[in-house]
């Protein structure tokens, strides 16, 4: 069990995905710049196998956005998307009705 | 900022609304059931002025399922909504895709 103030240390807020590459060196990662409100960051992610770069450009995502940056693979992940891990498949979590970028989410 | 095991504490599903009533004690709150996968918890949510009964009843939503019950206005919540709060308007948090209800996120 968490208590709000576990949540609550999350930093999730909306944001839209504003360029998609494939990662260098891992053929089922992207490398997306996601603009969440003030600025933009960039995040690695394992969506690749399930989503197509067209798919991804433009769309609105919901990001951790304070999480302690990381090297995945050699390329710096500044966050991370969230996504529901199906058992064949991956969905991403996304805002229901169009937002701002950099809503905050509870 | 936040590590990887603060985050991984918090147990998010993807859930679906079952049923939608009106808190008995407060206007501007829905009493939802909502099916997390193995079980249905009882949810009480803020989002009466920005969606109608209609509008909820079979969406997939994303639930905090772990977090400590709580009465709100004497009506039991077992977990919380995922919603980004904009200015003027509320947005729920969906899967973009349809996967089972329970699929956990990540």
């Amino acid at each position: 069990m968490v208590n709000f103030d576990d949540f609550s240390r999350l930093e999730l807020r909306t944001g839209k995905i504003m360029e998609v590459e494939s990662h260098p060196d891992a053929e089922k990662l992207f490398v997306l710049k996601v603009n969440i409100g003030e600025k933009a960051i960039q995040l690695v992610a394992g969506i690749k196998p399930f989503y197509s770069s067209q798919e991804l450009i433009g769309k609105s995502i919901v990001v951790l956005v304070n999480l302690e940056p990381k090297d995945i693979r050699g390329v710096r992940s500044e966050g991370m998307l969230l996504a529901a891990q199906a058992k064949d498949d991956v969905s991403l979590i996304v805002p229901n009705k169009d937002v701002p970028e950099g809503t905050i989410i509870r």
